[in-house]
Formats: structure tokens, sequence, C-alpha cells
């Protein structure tokens, strides 16, 4: 591959599935595994941690908040001394699964608004890190580049790999484009595929008016949670190995 | 020791407390720690690890049902497919939070209704006694002597200790007096510290009735829920040291 | 209508989505609101009372064990006296949202293992009659013919409503075809419309080798999961029209 | 009574108890009862209902956020549209536990994180009002004077009751003193029943500093999770018959 692809995965609960990840598996290279606060619960872990060492598919925890309610998408009040104890749990929660399979962690990526507040604030990414290491200093942080999670990472010599986007356009300013902006999405799997190849090879990425904003790249986040996205994985896939 | 001494900890949850962990834990030697399931949660189990550590106590997983209402002592349908992810998940939370302190696990013992299944029914015990296997053979299973989870462990050459109670008067036929007897319970603490020695050098209990009951016991089970258990904890301790 | 057709809705969570209930709403008369115990949620309940209002659909809890995980389909441990509470909580929940929109409950209809359950168990069903009467005597009470659902409902004075199966094939002795058999399920419209207009009219219904089953129906329970179940659902609201 | 005292309670869940909810009834005269999403369950709000009616206490809805592991006190993102259904789900739930045993719904009050927010807020104090009124307009709203949650109240003609602290000191800018502070509290009981009649009689009351300060109250909230606590309910109780 000429790149990490990697997909959340293992969000199913229960009765109810999200996304479809047998479909989606072989077209991917890292799975971050939810791990049952904000999505997913042992049984789906298993089966998930299951179909990834099939498809020799490298494993990553996923933690998010505890609200399944909310998909851990809400925003909640999080002090820097809890982030240890919410990711060690999950983390170790899917470390269980996966030994008992024979298998290994690889990565971490945070969830949702987790995810999203590490990107921005320097104390809660430094929680992040910390936990991360005190637990593997191994493990691979998945993450946005030159976020607060990436200065963490660096400062404190945990590996760490860039993550972009493959179905996200930027604005000039290299910002993702809002969800709500007609232009928000790329479609068309050639594009992500041609802006993916330019970030790898002259690390840079094309706006949407066509000016070159320096990127760096080392995974590529696919999605997986409809018939057009697994389409979309596989021919990305394709392209990229 | 003469005797391990082993305790249910880090049942409390959120700002509900349940039980006086950090009075016990200088007087005993094992602790089986709630992994948020039946109770406990990510930063109770990280306060009751620390703990532990901090007073050179063996850690064990405690995992129960998914049950915080019913404490995990409600009976349920579980399939013996369902035992390992259960399992696996809540011991993984737990050497998580463990892991992050620079501690190790020791042991494993089942909570409440999955005990007390595991305990008569030789599916369910071989379900848990895999379960454990798979996820490091070399943990101890904690269990009722002569139970299913006893036969299962020897079958699958997992190393177990039998767990006697401190504090349980025993019938002529060697069962727990039932507790809504009056003579259930053991209220005495040199009463209580003459059985476990005699278990320990006789290999057998005085009954009710003054029979002697043949009777192996390798780790004995404190209460730690009030002043009188922690201070009956205390005086065990002393006595058989 | 010739007669009552009911439906299990409200059943999404959050990001996950079970059933359509949009398009199966037009096709039913009765609608079981799940109300977030074994499925649903204040915004899916909030939803699905409005769309049985635009309807005229008529509204009904359907309460279940406190098990999302399971779905309300695991069996549980449940005495008598926590039925009252676990079912006032519920069918009150449903209650606010309702008078919230301006409507009214008009039915009550156990979900799963506690209707399971109470099926069969004369103490369980009469403690589900009570709980019902104590809300509101006025409410009808949704279950099996000949069950000890049935039979408490009678005791108590509780408006009752015998429910058949839309889709379920029946054995010589009246019981439903076990759903791992070959015929297990009637798929074709025709006959389930047929099957349910000789339970009205001539009070019987055929069993698989075409003998005549005495059976009593008010309702009748179709399922609404899947494309093809909408479909079913709209052709035998047509036929009963 | 000189004035209605209101205290939190029903804030026990499962296995865990809090505050000392019989020993506390018998002196107070509102109720604000938990409804199970930031503390209770079915079955200790049943008994917490039977308690309030056995004494005669007027019973109030306590909703709050989904968080039972952080007991509805952190803060979240909660969009205005989001308020009404939470709120009549937990309203709901209690009315039908109330109805059950004959009695009535008296108030509502906010919890916690909901509470503050509320406060604050005018766009989510009117979600609460207009919630509240669409339940049932004839509920008395019970909330901060001069705060957001008043001004809702008043401007859709819901009945509110402005509510002060009978253990809190007020700085001359009338705002509570910070609880950090070593005279944030008034311990002695005799000095809050004398500043809870000045605010009855004189419509103000004595800063730490001995201004006066302007202040309306209607009700007393008063605590009850130390024994300490329920004699001086009982003392103020005396005081204010």
């Amino acid at each position: 591959m000429k790149i990490d692809i990697n997909s959340d995965v293992g969000e199913s609960f229960g009765i109810y599935t999200l996304g479809n990840d047998a479909a989606l598996m072989p077209y991917i290279t890292s799975a971050n595994i939810a791990c049952g606060f904000h999505a997913g619960d042992p049984f789906v872990m298993k089966r998930t941690v299951a179909l990834a060492l099939k498809h020799y598919v490298k494993i990553g925890a996923h933690p998010g908040f505890d609200d399944l309610a909310g998909f851990g998408r809400k925003t909640m009040n999080i002090s820097p001394a809890e982030v240890g104890p919410l990711m060690h749990y999950q983390i170790g929660a899917l470390y269980g699964i996966v030994r008992a399979q024979g298998g290994e962690l690889h990565h971490v990526k945070p969830h949702g608004a987790l995810y999203n507040m590490a990107v921005k604030s320097d104390v809660l990414a430094e929680a992040v890190v910390v936990a991360v290491k005190a637990f593997n200093p191994a493990l691979f942080l998945y993450g946005l580049p030159n976020s607060a999670l990436e200065r963490a990472a660096h400062k404190y010599d945990l590996p760490f790999k860039a993550e972009i986007y493959a179905d996200r356009n930027l604005t000039d300013e290299g910002m993702l484009v809002p969800r709500d902006a007609s232009n928000a999405m790329i479609h068309d799997v050639d594009v992500s595929a041609e802006q993916i190849m330019r970030v790898i090879e002259e690390g840079c990425a094309l706006s949407v008016h066509g000016k070159c904003i320096p990127m760096r790249g080392e995974t590529v986040c696919v999605h997986g949670d409809n018939p057009a996205a697994v389409t979309f994985a596989k021919t990305l896939y394709a392209r990229l190995k």
C-alpha cells in the first residue's frame, strides 16, 4: 500500500447494526474499533476483532465518551485527570478481547467529541498521549496533523500518524469545508485518490479554489456506513495499492 | 500469612460509595476489583488499584453481569459463547488500569449471579475457565472448592484457589447455613479464626452441630462493607499472620 | 377496519435505526411504542408519538426489561413486586411525551421476555394487570389469547385485546410453528389475510395441516423491520379495510 | 408553615444509598424526587413517593441529564429542542409512579447541570418552562429568584416559587459565597432561621458583612445527606412552623 487506510468500525450495539464492517474490512489496513462507551459491546467487539485478524488489518482502540445515546459526539466537561482512566478502561477492554484471539493492539484513535476536544486543547491532548504511553509506549496515536494531538505526541515521543480524510474538501486556509456546504464532500473517488497521492508525493493538497495547501498524511480515513461508501473504499484501496 | 485473605472491593460508582476500601485494604492480601459492569467505574477502579498497589495487595478482576441496577446479583440467561467476550472485556478493562500504574493482574473471581451460576453449571464453568486462560493462563481463578469451577480449572490446567468464607456457618452437609437462619453468620472473630486454622491444618471445618466437615481452603473471603466488618477483617488478619 | 392492526415501533436508539416507522405507520391502527428500557429514547419516542398522532394511530406503551444490550429479550429474574415500578416508570415516561403533544394513551403491550414470562406465569401476569390498572383502568392490555395475561385481565376487569400474528403458521395444537422450522412463517399476504378473516368470521384458524383451530383475535400484530414487511403490512391493511 | 421547605430526595440507585430520606421526610414540605437519569430508579422512586405521601409532602419531579456516572452535574451540550423530550420522559416516569399510588405531581425543579445552565440561559430556561407547561400548566417551577428560569416562568405564565438556600452565606452582591471559602456555609441553624424569616418578613437577607440584600423566597432548600443535615432540617422545620 502507498498509504495506510483506516476506518472506524465495530460501532454496532446489541440488536443495532451500524456500518457494514464485513464488506469494508478487505479494503482497509487499520481498524479503529469502538470500545463499548460511545458504541460497540463485548460481542460486537469480538466479531470485529475476528474480522480484522482475518483480513490482516491492524487493530486500534477507538475510545470515546461514555455516551451511547449521543454516540460520543456530545461535548462534555472532562478534566485532564479523567482522561487516563477513561482511556485505560476502554483500551484495556479491547486489549482483553484482542489478546484472547491471539492478536495485538497497534494504535489508538480517540472518537468524536473526545477527538475534537483533544485536537484543540493542549492540556487534553497531553492527557491523551500520557494515557496511551502509560498503557503501552509502542502504540501509535492517529490524529489530525499540526493539531494539539500531534504536538503532544512529539513532546512525549509517542509514535504518531497524521490522518487525512479521503472524502472531504479543503478551504484555502486548509480547514475542512463545513459539512453543511454543498461542496463539503469529495464524491468522486478518482479526485480523492489524486488528492491523497498529491499529499504523499508533493506534501500538499488542493483547496476547493485550486490552491496548494501544505499537508502531510500517513493514514487516510474512509467511512463505510453505506453501500456507496464501501464501493468508494474499495476503489480507493485499489488505486492506492 | 498463613492463608490468603481476599475481599471484593472497588464497588463504588460515581457519587455512590460502597464499602470502605481504604480502611480494609491493609488487612487483605487479594483484592477482587469490580470492573464497571455490576459496579465500579474507571475512576473508582483507578483509585482502588492505587490503594491495592500501595498495600502490596494482589489484584484480581471481579467481572459480573452488565447490571448496575441489580448489582450483578440478578440471574440472567447467558449462553456459554457469551461468557468469553463478557469476561475479556472486563478483565481487559481492569488490566488497562493496572498496567497504566505499573501493576500486574494476579487472579480472577467471577461476581454474584455469574459466580453462582458457574459454580453449579459445568458448561458455564468451562466457559469461564477457557475465557481466563485465553487472556492469560497464569492467572489464578478463585472459587468454591469442589464446585464446577474447580473441576473446570483442573480440566484445563488453570491455577485455582479454593475459597472459604470467614463469616459463614456450615450445615452438617457442608453447605452454607442459609442467610435467613439465625445462626447463618459467625460474628465472633476468634471462632472464625479457629475455623480457618482448622481448615488449613486439619483439612476440615466444624458444622453448627460440631461435625467435622472435610474442607480445603487456600484463600479466605472477608467482607468490608461496614465498620464492624473492617474490625473483623483487621482482627482476623492479625490472627492469621 | 375489520380488525385492529398493531405493530411494535419506536425501537430506534440514539444514532441507531431499527424498523421503518414512517413507512409503516399509515398501515397500522395501534402503535406499541418502546419506552426507553429495551429500546427507544426520549427523542425517538417524541418522533414516534408525533408520527402516530399524524396518522391517527392509537398509542400504546410497550414496556420491557431494562436491557438495551439484549433488546429486552433476555430472560431475567423478576419478582412480582418489581413489575409495578418497572411498568409505571415506562408507561408514565411515554405518557409524559404523549401528553406534551396533546395525545392520549390507549393500551399497553409488554415486550419480549417480559411478555413471554407474563404469558405463562399467572403471578407475573396479575402483577402486569394490577400495574396497568393502578395507572389507568381504562387502558387496554394487548396479549396472547387464552394466556395467563388474558386470565389476569378478566380477573381484574381490565379491558383486553386478544392478539394474533399475521405472519406465523400454527401447529395442530394451536401453537406457533417454531421459528426454526421451514414453514414457520406465512409469506403470502393473501394467505395471511384469509387466515385473519377466518379468525374474525368463524373464530378459527387453519393449522399447517389444514385443521381448524378455535381462535379469537381482536388485534393483529405485524412487523415492519424490513421493506418487504412494510409491503406486507400495506397489503394486509388494504385487505382488512 | 411560614415557608415551604424543599429537599432533593430519591437519589439512591440500586444497591447504592444516598441521603437519608426516611429521616428527612418528616421535616420538609416539598420533595424533589430524582427521575432515574442522574439518580434514582423505578424501585427507589416507588419507595420515595410512598414516603412523601405518608408525610403529606408535596411531590415534585427533579429531572436531570442522563448521566448517572456524573450524577447529572457534568455540563453537557444540549439544544433547546432536546429539553422537552428529556423532561417529559422524566416528569412522566415519576407521574406514572405517583399516579399508581393515588398521588399527584405538584412541581418541577431541574437538577444539577441542567438547573445551572437554565438559570443562566434564557433560551434553555424557556425550553424548560415550555416543557413543563406542555405537560401540565398547573405545575409549579422551583428555581433561583431573578434568574432566567424566573423570567421564563413569568413570560409563559407558569407558576413559580423562588428558592433560597438554608445553609449558604451571601456576598455583598447577593451571590452565594463560593463553596471553597471558609465562610461559605451557615452551620448555625438559628442564624439560618433568622435569615429565612428576614427574607419572608423584610424581603432582604444579610450578607457576610451585614449588608441588607433584597431577596425574595417562597421555598427554602435544605440538604439531607448526612445526620447533621437531618438535625439541621429538623430544627429549621420546628423554627419555621
